[in-house]
């Protein structure tokens, strides 16, 4: 097969979009999809600075690479977690992050969750009940928690995290055969700066997990092979398997189903109706500081007060 | 395991509803079951005629059969589409069908498509081109037009049909994969009643397939094991066979979504805004004189006045 720009052999073929690249106008492509992505949804600007979470993994690195490429002002955040799991999980992944912004003189901040708050993610799993032994849920607190204070406290305007559309396609999927109304109203490209928390982005929600692979692959990225090792039987990962049966069959049903999601809420099909009320409460953390939704302590500090949740 | 209500020996399992029934209790709670969701929609009343569209498979003679135990003035229709595949796929579930009324002295009304329009399913389906030479959609057009016409002539309140929470959950999927929030917004179990078209109700619509093939088998209704013939591939059982694998490893997950799709629809989620249109365009079938979305014929008189669509 023939690349369609330039009659050289074709290095990935993109079903979804019936079309065949070579390495060079493949990595072009990811490029300007990127581009149109932030400016459909105003994502950011060139003139703000960026932080991008980064775990070492093909996504955050591709995004990092290419953000950097078009130019845009973006260090990045990584988060050590300290998962072993008998594959040096974390040091690994460290390594990769670490690597990758030396090479490119990049800006990288690396957080130990051990340093800062005396237990790694495994050890704070076993200490409370939260996810029922499962580390997910209390890592995505931990993650979210240290992303957010890092970029308000050194000043970024936005936050930019490497979910694809893999993995939006699949949160969706199981946010709809819930109805969960509020998670699916929130599921957006970008959520909105608000008193206490940095503008969220996410510039690959029309990546297929696959082009953000091939693009590390292409552009000579080294990344971590493994998904974490935790993750392993997660719904969220059984949901992405369902679609991608589904995908096999009908080509392009991730991202039809995404950008139909996204159309449907700029005709407001899921906003709030005028008597519906939000649960809002605001409240601030009285150890941290933070908004919280609860009285006394915020989820984060309560975790790393030493409290079982 | 026993039976929850009796302990006698259970003679079915439902994981989704957590519960183990004999053989008595199950075909009491599938009533039950059956009456409560007529009641919860206003889907008709015990003064009411009823007719009840029978292919002679195992949802729509349980149906019948149900709806007559209940009490209701319920008849039947059944249309003989003239599909043999080399099995006698019609002339086989007309049988089971006329049996099935006569052993219960019930009235069932028999529509033979070639007697009255002069060719049976196949041969319209190789006539024109709609479908692709899949009789789905030629065969799905007739019926509902005969189905609708013969309510309306007969003087029928409403017209039921047997589709269950399985074909609700899969073509509610498809529906979704797609946000085609047309279709989303009709797939109630309820159509009210207007100018040209009869009421058209799902009694079945939280009744998971495996539960109809239950009442049936252990109530000791014959019914035509075969699918139709012409079904296999389509679209709709392949989202039946996605859905099936969610619920194994997620038991009540149809039900969960297609009732929070109803509860999502009852806060006016899928609603039209005040901005929206519709696309109505209302014209009368210059030969039949049903109302229709096209000038000149409606799509049955195009099909059956031997144009191709």
């Amino acid at each position: 097969m023939h690349c369609q720009k330039c009659e050289k052999k074709a290095s990935i073929h993109l079903q979804q979009h019936r079309m065949a690249l070579c390495k060079e106008h493949f990595l072009e492509w990811l490029l300007n999809q990127t581009e149109n992505s932030i400016k459909k949804f105003h994502l950011f600007t060139k003139g703000e600075r960026i932080l991008v979470a980064v775990s070492g993994g093909k996504d955050s690195l591709s995004l990092w690479d290419i953000l950097w490429q078009l130019g845009y002002c973006v260090d990045g955040i990584y988060i050590d977690l300290g998962i072993d799991a008998r594959i040096g999980y974390s040091q690994k992944s460290r390594l990769l992050a670490e690597q990758f912004a030396s090479e490119r003189k990049l800006k990288l901040k690396v957080v130990d969750v051990k340093a800062a708050y005396s237990e790694n993610i495994p050890e704070m799993t076993e200490r409370t009940q939260r996810g029922q032994s499962k580390p997910c849920s209390v890592c995505g607190l931990v993650k979210r928690y240290i992303m957010n204070k890092s970029a308000l406290e050194e000043g970024y305007a936005v936050l930019a995290t490497a979910h694809n559309l893999d993995d939006e396609a699949a949160i969706l999927l199981m946010n709809t055969l819930n109805w969960s109304m509020d998670l699916i109203r929130r599921q957006l490209p970008l959520l909105p700066e608000r008193p206490g928390f940095v503008r969220k982005v996410k510039p690959f929600y029309r990546t297929y997990e696959r082009e953000a692979a091939a693009y590390a692959l292409l552009s000579g990225i080294r990344y971590i092979y493994e998904e974490c090792p935790y993750s392993k039987g997660s719904t969220q990962l059984y949901h992405k398997r369902i679609l991608n049966q589904i995908e096999d069959r009908q080509p392009s049903v991730k991202l039809d189903f995404y950008l139909g999601y996204l159309r449907a809420n700029e005709n407001r099909m899921f906003a709030l109706k005028a008597d519906d009320k939000e649960n809002i409460h605001e409240y601030y953390c009285a150890n941290c500081g933070q908004l919280t939704n609860r009285g006394d302590l915020c989820s984060f500090c309560n975790l790393t007060s030493g409290q079982k949740l």
